[in-house]
């Protein structure tokens, strides 16, 4: 079977390899993939710039696809089942934070841009029946990254004011879109006027450029302040939520794409309370429920294209550009 | 009667003076002071450091007292009854935050460094009994802002591995005191050897001095990392602690006095998915809870000192050069 591989190799750090198919272990699952997609993540480790990777690994966090083949132990109801591949492994017995053995689908562990994979029974749920193949594969990473963040860690709720920064980004759109579906009146910033109205014409309250000056006074004006932020860039922009939060604002962070914040207003946080709070992925209750809450609110992805598998390099480069809208898919 | 008031001019910027006994209005009391203390506020309050003060001010935010004079509306049985004063004024609906409306006894409406004040029936809880009165005068906002960040915000319980840094002042000295209590192994950060020895002798699990090079690898040494931490210095040391936090661990803040912290390692929190809480003073339910908690567990605060309200400028001198462990009390 063929699957996209980390070589080593600096100059070509992608390649397609032919692999033996998978056999599933008891208690396992063969998926043969009908679609997958990118993530930054993808991404950061074709560039050498994430923790722990290795070579001959296969890449990808998120696909969806239909189980082929059973391992022993495992009910054979699931055959020719359609199922979202959750790409957590040993998040472990504390919900609020995984263990020091957690890991994720696409590295170290070979993950999803693969014709076939074989994953425990418990990280495969059935594709929201009203998805595609295509759209459900967009979701498992950047869709719990987003829920745990929007839902566990910033607490939005009906009538909440947000801020979703650097609505581009794969997060960031789902991110806006639990927001606006739970009822909060979401705003969002973009570098990208074109991707600013997109994002307005499905829904949002207002949008700001973050390249103007006074990006954080115009939003100030516009929204009158933030219950919640939910922010990837960090950097210098960081600082300046502080001062346009409501009093008991919460500040979720899931990155920091433009650095370390260069100082912090902490006389205006500890007077209005306000809470920065680190999130990353999430954890496996959490992405059941992100499924549900999909289903119940027939809720899409944003998708800015699908292209058949052996493109994904294509999908790399739009990656590197950034000028996507939405993740970028491959089908099988 | 007599009280200390703030006079507007830079050079002796607090004097006593001589003013007109208060009158209870309906729904109040008037409360003979019997003691009162000193907190880090009213030391800025005389520097001309805090928002919003002005001159003609009685200051003082702690406060207790028997109550000798009763307004209308208010039960005959509370006479004679020795109480301590809420400071908060004005907190609002909101558990979480307070409202625009808040102050505080001592700034901007008069406050507790008088022979007698008048204050709402609701303001006033009666003496733990296990304390004296210039024990229970050592309360109000210290015990109050230490009880918010270190139950509410950090969540500190049982087993906990928790550090109180600059345990030389009031606020930090009851977060110590409650976290102990609650059966936290408390670590503790002092610039004194002399501070660290004491907190050590009442049961601290260990103490660094914060002017070592390696403060923070120190703490990491002995604790292993910390559950929650509870701060009002920021600066430079602010940062260092995101990594030495366990995971999901909650970093809660109720000052800068050193500034704002100069960078911040926001990667280590995101995948560790660290809290920064700012906090400040607690809400009215919370002043119940402290004196609750305090009277359950017949804890006493650390006093310093306690002098005759005549001599309460030798108190700011003492605060002026922090040389004092504890609270510093004056009665009347």
């Amino acid at each position: 079977m063929k699957a996209l591989q980390l070589t080593g190799n600096k100059e070509n750090p992608l390649a397609f390899v032919e692999l033996p198919m998978p056999e599933p272990k008891a208690g396992e699952v063969l998926v043969q993939l009908k679609a997958s997609a990118l993530n930054r993540r993808d991404y950061w480790i074709r560039e050498g710039m994430y923790p722990g990777i290795r070579p001959n690994v296969t890449l990808g966090s998120d696909g969806c696809g239909t189980i082929v083949k059973l391992g022993e132990n495992v009910s054979e109801s699931l055959l020719n089942q359609e199922v979202v591949i959750n790409p957590n492994q040993n998040w472990g017995e504390n919900p609020i934070v995984q263990s020091d053995e957690y890991t994720m689908l696409g590295m170290p562990s070979n993950g999803t841009f693969a014709e076939y994979l074989a994953v425990p029974v418990d990280r495969v749920h059935p594709k929201p029946a009203h998805l595609t193949s295509e759209e459900a594969a967009a979701l498992p990473l950047g869709a719990l990254t987003a829920y745990r963040a929007v839902f566990t860690h910033a607490e939005v709720k009906e009538g909440d004011s947000v801020l979703i920064s650097g609505v581009g980004g794969g997060v960031a759109q789902f991110a806006f879109l639990f927001a606006q579906t739970i009822g909060a009146k979401v705003f969002v910033t973009s570098g990208s006027e074109e991707k600013s109205q997109k994002v307005l014409d499905t829904g949002a309250a207002g949008a700001v450029n973050y390249k103007s000056e006074d990006w954080d006074k115009q939003l100030k004006k516009i929204s009158g302040g933030f219950d919640a932020v939910i922010d990837s860039a960090g950097g210098d922009g960081f600082s300046k939520f502080v001062r346009i939060m409501n009093p008991a604002g919460r500040i979720v962070f899931y990155g920091a794409t433009r650095g370390v914040p260069p100082k912090l207003d902490v006389f205006t946080a500890f007077f209005r309370q306000v809470r920065f709070q680190g999130s990353t992925m999430g954890n496996d209750i959490e992405f059941e429920k992100m499924l549900q809450f999909i289903g119940d609110h027939k809720l899409k992805p944003f998708v800015d294209s699908v292209r058949p598998f052996d493109e994904i390099l294509d999908a790399f480069e739009i990656m590197a550009k950034n000028t996507q809208f939405g993740k970028l898919v491959v089908r099988f």
